[in-house]
């Protein structure tokens, strides 16, 4: 038995430790939200210029394009360990986020997305180590569907 | 010549192109702050708990501890190209960032620095995949280390 599930004999000692797990779980979910939150700006940042290029906004860099490729597929499976117990609109978690709580409704459905992202970002990743452009191009398109998937879904307008 | 490079004729037009140049910079300052600030989110939570197993403080796992140490390394590199110029402290950007402009005034000391930390956290990771969790814990310090340097260095308090 750890100290933490022993018995606590005096009520006050009680009411302390659940209040004090309370804030400290209210800190652990807005931090897991603010986490997310960083690790989806990361994505957005990386995305952004791989867009670009895709839609001819910019010129098509090879160098670049194959960084940020692999940024993204590196920074895609980050993300998903914020959206924690509590930490969705409407489930009671008390601070202002995007992320509905459908999510945790359709949990399956939003750890398939999940892995369509991981997935489509490394085969970006891989067609980016070639010279394939219109693939890469494609592949883009494909990497935002996913995104775009998730977002219609699962996060407010 | 590029359309970019053409002179203005109207004074009109010219006044119009500044102010749009401006705007944009400064939106473009704004979110590599922004960005870079998310980047560095993303490392201080992955480094959290590796901290925590290599102080003892929670249980070592070695699932967690390999995962979280692939993540800091993928994210490692992420942060930099977020330091543009005019987006340090007292470097004129006119928004709140702890990043000083000893940044650009010693560029050469902050990349090697950042070298630093990809290198050591990709030592990190490579080790996680072992099993000499003594060699691990002295290498979650060495991460610190290049952490803690550069935020004496070029952070505020």
């Amino acid at each position: 038995m750890t100290p933490m599930r022993r018995p606590l004999i005096a009520a006050a000692t009680l009411t302390l430790a659940l209040v004090s797990a309370t804030s400290s779980y209210a800190a652990d979910v807005d931090k897991a939200i603010e986490y997310r939150q960083d690790a989806l700006g990361v994505i957005g940042w990386q995305i952004g210029p791989l867009g670009d290029m895709a839609q001819g906004k910019i010129d098509y860099d090879a160098e670049e394009f194959a960084r940020r490729a692999e940024n993204l597929a590196a920074a895609a499976p980050l993300p998903w360990e914020g959206f924690i117990e509590s930490s969705l609109r409407g489930d009671g978690h008390g601070i202002d986020t995007a992320a509905l709580a459908d999510i945790a409704d359709d949990w399956a459905d939003f750890e398939s997305r999940q892995q369509a992202l991981i997935e489509e970002t490394a085969t970006l990743a891989e067609l980016a180590q070639g010279d394939d452009v219109t693939a890469m191009r494609r592949q883009v398109a494909a990497v935002a569907d996913t995104c775009k998937g998730c977002h219609d879904n699962y996060k407010a307008e």
